[in-house]
């Protein structure tokens, strides 16, 4: 028998804004017109009819979120919960909504031009491999820093990951069970702690994350050539 | 007595655009209405009053390139030869027109947003420790690609290098007299090679290479957002 599985993205909008030199928490400035977590938030719910949205968000936020999740009322199947002091511990928040055999998709909230077809690909991966991690190639050389300095590094032994980090709730969900570790830094790194090989999947370029000012002119005009 | 050094950029504008979809070298793609090799060479002539230009070219380029060169004609202090086969000809081409003690800067031709700062800052750190390559931080997450899969990488012990690569002239052009070595992929690699440390100073995450066209989409976004 064909198990059904449920798809459900994990849309981690933590982060406190102070990097952007605003007092806006970045994943509600502006871009293109919009939030910058609508953008992210309807690129999941376009990708797949059947997509459940579970947006994880500082509780500090909240009261200013509130007026934006507001907007996002056409969004039926999102739920909101609370974010935790860590990454760990806010995604781990949103895994308590996951109660089904499902796809799970993570995702950072700031980034907003992840494509339908990435969020396919992540989900066909996962299906088959049991994850399905974005990567892209490093565009410029490397080095790697030392104690006593620093050599030349090969960058073509590395890839650049992104999100939505994908897998299947039966893989996830044991290895968010773990004890907290500080190098757990993102959901690859936890699921291979128990042992699991990561998937990765090709990812888009255009797919960046919003952490600096100057990030948000690269995204609107990236939106903009996409128009 | 205190050496007077000359101020040399070895601007290489290699690469036959092909990987921007279009019969024109990117280097002369337009950016803000001038070619993008323009702004890289109004740069290096507005960082220092006595800033000689070497411009290194392909030959195949040449003639098309004469209409652009002859904008350059405020450009007193400029140079044209042609580049070589590989990076590491091109450069060591450029480097046959230093023949006095100098601070040597080896920039990309196609990384137009190149600060003054940034190329004093090289010049000011070359001076002193003989090399000055600039490096920024990895933004995003990396894994370790091996034969049989993939593992966390701590993206900490990396930096990402951008140019102007720079360094005296007494350590670049005896390095340059090395054979060539298809490891030679930067102008730090080959200094390396003879031994010598490199320094690296703090780079500009606005300074991009543009290979791709989306790439000219930022760059043009980040010019608006400066003026």
């Amino acid at each position: 028998m064909t198990l059904v599985y449920q798809k459900i993205a994990i849309v981690v909008a933590g982060g406190s804004g102070q990097r952007m030199g605003t007092s806006i928490p970045k994943q509600f400035l502006e871009l293109h017109g919009k939030p910058v977590l609508q953008h992210t938030l309807t690129a999941f719910s376009q990708a797949y009819g059947d997509m459940k949205i579970v947006l994880v968000l500082p509780e500090a936020h909240r009261a200013y979120a509130e007026k934006v999740i507001r907007l996002f009322d056409h969004f039926p199947l999102m739920k909101v919960v609370n974010g935790g002091d860590t990454r760990f511990q806010s995604v781990k928040n949103g895994l308590a909504e996951v109660t089904a055999p499902s796809v799970v998709f993570v995702h950072d909230g700031v980034r907003p031009l992840v494509s339908g077809d990435l969020i396919r690909r992540c989900h066909d991966g996962a299906l088959q491999f049991g994850s399905a991690v974005p990567a892209i190639d490093l565009k410029d050389s490397i080095r790697e820093v030392h104690a006593d300095g620093n050599t030349a590094a090969d960058r073509s032994r590395f890839r650049i990951i992104q999100t939505p980090q994908t897998f299947l709730s039966n893989i996830l969900l044991p290895a968010f069970d773990l004890p907290y570790d500080p190098l757990f830094t993102d959901e690859a790194t936890v699921v291979e702690r128990l042992g699991h090989k990561v998937h990765l999947v090709e990812g888009e370029e255009r797919n960046l994350k919003i952490t600096r000012p100057e990030d948000l002119v690269v995204a609107e005009a990236l939106m903009g050539e996409q128009a």
